[in-house]
């Protein structure tokens, strides 16, 4: 069986969200899995010396404007969040605890993150919010409260993100399939010839 | 009869390159004209402090790879240029004598131009060879050189990039239908569905 796709994001990031609605689907259609590895594009950008997206000039207020059309463009659902962009560290976290018990809950954990940010508006940044959609999907919040506050989750984010650089990934989202790496949710269509052809 | 698409693009942009190539056949499939206009990406990134993509850490050594991988998704010729980025002052000053005089002329100058620079490899910074494809489609070389040698183009130069930096044109390619922007060769999917749709 060929390996799973890799695929890399922030859960603050626009186009990260809009790639996580999609590319199980698309994977799906040639019998693959999809692993997903949130990281933290603050940490990636202190390697690149990359900005947020909506903080450079002029490019800022055309990004805002080609998330919801970018969106529209996919059929989702869109809505930009007002505190934008913010601390994805306690979710991120949260992801890989859930995912080290049960992978299909940790999937179902973070499109309801990502959704609940970019369609709800709801603040993903605060603990009290990612333990309570962890709780929605079942799991156990004080046990979940208190692995967030030890060190060994910090140390399990910080090695995904020092390994996502070592990979060469520097945004959000990344896809690597058998070693082929995609940036962008615009290249959802180059993954799926890539896919299709097995290369091009 | 609807107003043109500006297509704004830098001459060493290997997606600009990719999205010349395509551009007019779209917009001619929905019986519109575009207007190309080159720019200086160097001045454009003095205001967003942006720096040419392959210097960027990691993200450099993927877009060397995704303009080759970009251009065979597209079907199109594509030789990364051992000498890359360089200066098209020359050769955008030329565009608009060209154009002024002969837009037709003009835009065949700017295929071959693209086409020097990312399938042969040829140094279109370089005067000479900016006279010489110019004089290959026609134009009085000397006259040329005069006027590349004036005050003149230099200050219709600047004032495009001016224009376009007002207009909010961050980078290469850059196009606007009807006022909408659209920054990427990968946003032309996307143009198809505006043009089909009149918005989306």
């Amino acid at each position: 069986m060929a390996d799973p796709i890799d695929f890399y994001f922030d859960f603050s990031s626009p186009y990260g969200y809009l790639a996580s609605e999609r590319i199980d689907e698309l994977a799906a259609r040639f019998g693959r899995q999809v692993r997903w590895r949130p990281i933290l594009l603050g940490v990636v950008f202190k390697t690149t010396g990359a900005a947020p997206l909506t903080s450079v000039p002029l490019k800022g207020e055309y990004s805002r404007h080609d998330f919801s059309r970018s969106a529209r463009f996919l059929d989702l659902p869109y809505q930009h969040p007002e505190n934008f962009p913010l601390h994805t560290v306690h979710a991120a976290r949260a992801y890989y605890w859930l995912h080290d018990a049960d992978c299909s809950r940790a999937r179902r954990f973070a499109h309801a993150v990502f959704r609940a940010y970019f369609t709800q508006g709801r603040d993903i940044s605060d603990l009290a919010t990612v333990l309570e959609i962890a709780a929605e999907h079942g799991a156990d919040r004080d046990r979940l409260a208190t692995a967030l506050a030890g060190t060994a989750l910090k140390e399990r984010l910080k090695a995904e993100c020092d390994a996502a650089l070592a990979r060469g990934v520097f945004g959000s989202p990344y896809v690597i399939v058998d070693g082929e790496p995609f940036f962008g949710v615009d290249r959802l269509p180059h993954i799926e010839r890539w896919l299709t052809s097995g290369a091009f």
